[in-house]
């Protein structure tokens, strides 16, 4: 594996670990009242964007991070929706 | 200009100003207690890496937009440190 593939991977790994301690936050507060709704929505269709720029660069780590991303994203403004309810 | 850098261009536009409602979010509540610390740091160290690996790709969609992302990412981990304490 490349130098630049692993550092793909190792970006990728820590932009979407980031989500899960506001996954996590959420969850245990039941609260995402200073969360912004558009933030999440318009992310999620951009990480959507970005999974399909991975495809076509035929970049591994682009493909599989930004699908893992797009799955906690959309968690994220499920919770909020849910929570602000 | 390619197809392919066209959509990166579009994913990157996405991802980047979604996170401009939630930096006018919490400008305007000072409030920022239900987001978390160790997301937006751990996003803004990921976004370096994705920022060096755009550059080895030479990618200019990846090193612009990420430069961006992570003005924009900073900007809400100051804000948060600042109004939490």
């Amino acid at each position: 594996m490349s130098t630049t593939t692993m550092l793909g991977y190792f970006a990728g790994f820590l932009t979407t670990i980031s989500f899960l301690p506001q996954v996590m936050k959420i969850w245990k507060s039941r609260s995402a009242s200073d969360l912004s709704l558009g933030m999440f929505s318009v992310f999620s269709v951009g990480v959507m964007c970005w999974l399909v720029y991975g495809f076509l660069l035929q970049e591994t780590p682009m493909i599989f991070w930004n699908a893992v991303t797009l799955v906690l994203a959309l968690t994220i403004l499920v919770m909020k929706i849910k929570f602000d309810s």
